[in-house]
């Protein structure tokens, strides 16, 4: 269905071509900062066609607060969030629309549904995630004020480009990457990927593939710095099978990882747990990471984002 | 929270070493055939200590349905399903108890719930499984009448060692293993790997790291033939995303694929999609399967199972 | 929390004075008729300053469907239904705001919120129930069309003037009305009571305690015919129980009853036993119907309502 | 379904006559005191053939916990509870088994799943009551604790005999009787009516309604004292709404009332607002509680019991 959450409940609407797109967020509590403002440059940031490398469309996607605040803050109450579809073309895609495309779900809809939207992707469209990164912004918003929480992504490989530091899962490197890394960073390149050298080769091949009109699938890594303590449930809603959901919903996505991921599976587990050391300053900390119990990496393969 | 699913909901209960371990399954349709019998062969697959590879504890685990049927035909009312922990020792695991466990759950649950049980890994113990295994294989006989689905599962890799199938994804042995392969080719190698050289290496490297008292990662692969068509829902509850959830819950797992996995995020859209074909005797199929659609398989990270 | 339901589900959102106000109902199958033309007239009916009787506000309360359809049909996907508020007033009510409101949800929101809408009940406003009703049209649309489903709700009593046929729960004639009664009956009359003379009493009574700048309360009966059978479901999700829990949801009620009510608990088990007899034209029906199986009946008190 | 409850989630299994009844109770916070013999007098309670008055089988129904505790306190994992069905009579009701009963699940049952327990009311048996009560048990402790939470049910009235303090539901004398009851006051005497003159007469009804081989409804009346403030969520989580869901999910009632009920559908809105005043110790409380905020008051239509 199109509701996920327990607690922050987020409820997504809105095909590729109809009157609007957006969600309603239930459960974001009382006192929190939240304007147009706040949300817009992550759907700005969503948004393709921002760059020579990507889908030519250009969409505003101009986001606007229908219920749940007042004064710039938040009600606790339901937060509707719309971003009006300007581009309605209910027949754009007429002609592509007498075959199903391979790889896509237009079949699968007919299977199950026996009609889907006249043009594009309907509900399978990429533009449903507008209604996932706003209300991301506002769960965003709450993480990073009440516990510091910094969640980075950034684009890792594009084909078999990929940043030096994925050689090895536990890179030393990459360790410091994670700790470090800004989003001010990952927006310097229009790749989004933070290693300049890799940056500069992502987007060679790209545009060659684009040239050559075809795409090519790659990887997005994301860090999650100081998440609440004891967030997720055990036994089914572990936090990493949550996350594991949540990225396997998004469209085209075939793979994650969480901490060590697959290169785990080839380590000695006297190599691979994560031994307890005292933490400077007091506290439980751990020598290593491979668990991804305190910091969540999850290499995430989203082929054939098409270019 | 200990419940999955929606019209098939699976709530388990159960601590490593309490009275019983076992599920309720709600929304299980009437008149399946379904008796301890029926039951017990999956949980008896499931349980550590059959070889020398494993666990030497011997649990017996024998599961007593407790509702939900009448003359060996389900009623469409809730099936409890119980297993007697006959291996009650609440103070066994004692001397470890003093300190948490590297990348176990124990630290994790003292913040969370400022007490853990005092013994084993409590909730997040492998003995929880046992619910879902009994609840799986009730699904499995409503699929299997229903809709003629199999879902097999094997050992792909131990460590380094793995199937020679798995190098290319796309391999043509490896289609057609999965295709033909059966549950009884699973279970003749104790290391469940069907691939019999493979299976020795790996019987091998799993006694070499026994002996010293090391433990050692590895994958699973699964094939799920004929499921209903249409299963999942568009957006948040796609078949991938309810997988990849219910997957990533498993204790001690790191990752998941689905279709090509993360090698397609190598692979040009051109290589990659699959094309619309006629089947042989109608219908339309596909000339490859790298989306998965219709056919599922993940291998599974699933390191430190400890031997 | 605004979501109710499971396979047809219902998300609401919307204060007194936002943006606007609406509903996600996800979950209706698709291929069904819907335009904003086929639900508007539920929404016209719903809104108070019609007549003389009520709330003198005018609100226009025009619906404009956001997604879910196209070429006036339903697609299977969420379907997002949006009424723009004409009246935003955020500073209308202040004065009143100086202090809680005796019986409204002010005192309640401040101490669970910690804040409130600075106008208007906020989300405990009545504008609340457009997207209810909104999202009832579509369910109604649906039963009908699939089941001949009919609903008709109707004013049974206001303060001490009700209905002769409510005297006596199970008499002929009222069971009589409950048979053939249509929603153009009940709208004959501005107080939608359905009996005229004592619609005409009615309107005696609110005109006068209008007049005396105090309100009444009342109660709603309303039927449901051909409903399809095994609707509900065993232990907690019965009908009634269901019906209960949307009905006792509604602002300001304060009961609820299905078939016999509680008339019931006066009765024996000789005289409230519905015997089974066989239907003309087959089938087994019962003599009466004090349980409510076939037919629910539900006087549900709301005092109050502000006249 | 048989799940109940979001963060304090119950699941129940069992028919009238199988291995055994029970449920699982999730999302019980750690560290509360729980044992067999803290559960075992409500179900004692709970039980018929207690006395001359009602069903004479006598069911032992000796509760046992199966998980969720150590030490004699909770874990913060899921509590499953368990009753053994001493009295596992498959066949016993065989000969009224030919027969749909009148106003019982028994056709419903068979409409909508095409088989039904071939003994009693399978699972719309009151046995099914053994896990809601054992459930409650553990809530009940919870807010006893946490927040000096007091629930009291009684017997309000039987047939047409009734507490006199019922005539008039702001009767001075009832709300003394709802502020002072014990549960101890209530045991006293074999009806539950905690009225010695009411209870006789309603004794001497139900003894005259068993010798004739008949049946009479009633109604329960149930105070909650010093609930948690904020109990209960906006729109259709309300707390009148849940508890309305969850007495209609009894077998056999007919109706809900909260604070003023059916009563306050007959009073003018000046009569009803209840008016703030300050509260001796300070703080705000109501002159009046016609709408029930701060004290619930249930009388639930419960017919046809049988005596």
């Amino acid at each position: 269905m199109s509701t996920f959450g327990t607690l922050f409940k987020v409820t997504t609407y809105g095909e590729s071509h109809c009157e609007s797109v957006g969600c309603i967020v239930d459960g974001c509590p009382p006192g929190l900062p939240l304007t147009n403002e706040l949300i817009q440059p992550q759907l700005t940031r969503r948004r393709p066609g921002q760059s020579s490398l990507t889908t030519p469309r250009n969409e505003a996607d101009a986001v606007k607060i229908q219920s749940g605040t007042e004064h710039g803050v938040t009600l606790g109450t339901p937060i509707a969030l719309r971003v009006l579809n300007l581009d309605q073309r209910p027949h754009d895609y007429s002609e592509t629309d007498l075959y199903p495309r391979p790889s896509h779900a237009d079949w699968t809809y007919l299977l199950k549904y026996g009609l889907k939207a006249s043009s594009g992707g309907g509900r399978s469209s990429a533009r449903e995630t507008i209604g996932r990164v706003a209300a991301g912004t506002i769960a965003e918003q709450y993480l990073k004020r009440c516990f510091g929480t910094e969640i980075i992504a950034f684009v890792s490989s594009a084909g078999r480009v990929e940043m030096p530091q994925l050689a090895d899962g536990a890179d030393a490197s990459l360790m410091k990457l994670l700790d470090e890394i800004t989003r001010e960073e990952v927006d310097q390149h229009i790749t989004r990927c933070p290693d300049p050298t890799t940056a500069q080769e992502m987007q060679k091949l790209i545009e060659a593939t684009r040239d050559a009109k075809d795409s090519i699938g790659g990887t997005v890594m994301c860090v999650i710095r100081s998440p609440p303590p004891g967030l997720g449930e055990p036994c089914f809603d572990k936090l990493e099978a949550k996350l594991a959901h949540a990225m396997l919903s998004i469209p085209a996505t075939k793979g994650f990882e969480i901490g060590s991921g697959f290169q785990g599976a080839k380590m000695l587990g006297s190599q691979h747990n994560d031994l307890w050391v005292a933490k400077e300053g007091g506290g439980l900390g751990t020598a290593t990471n491979y668990s991804g119990v305190f910091k969540v990496v999850f290499p995430m393969g989203s082929p054939f984002i098409s270019a």
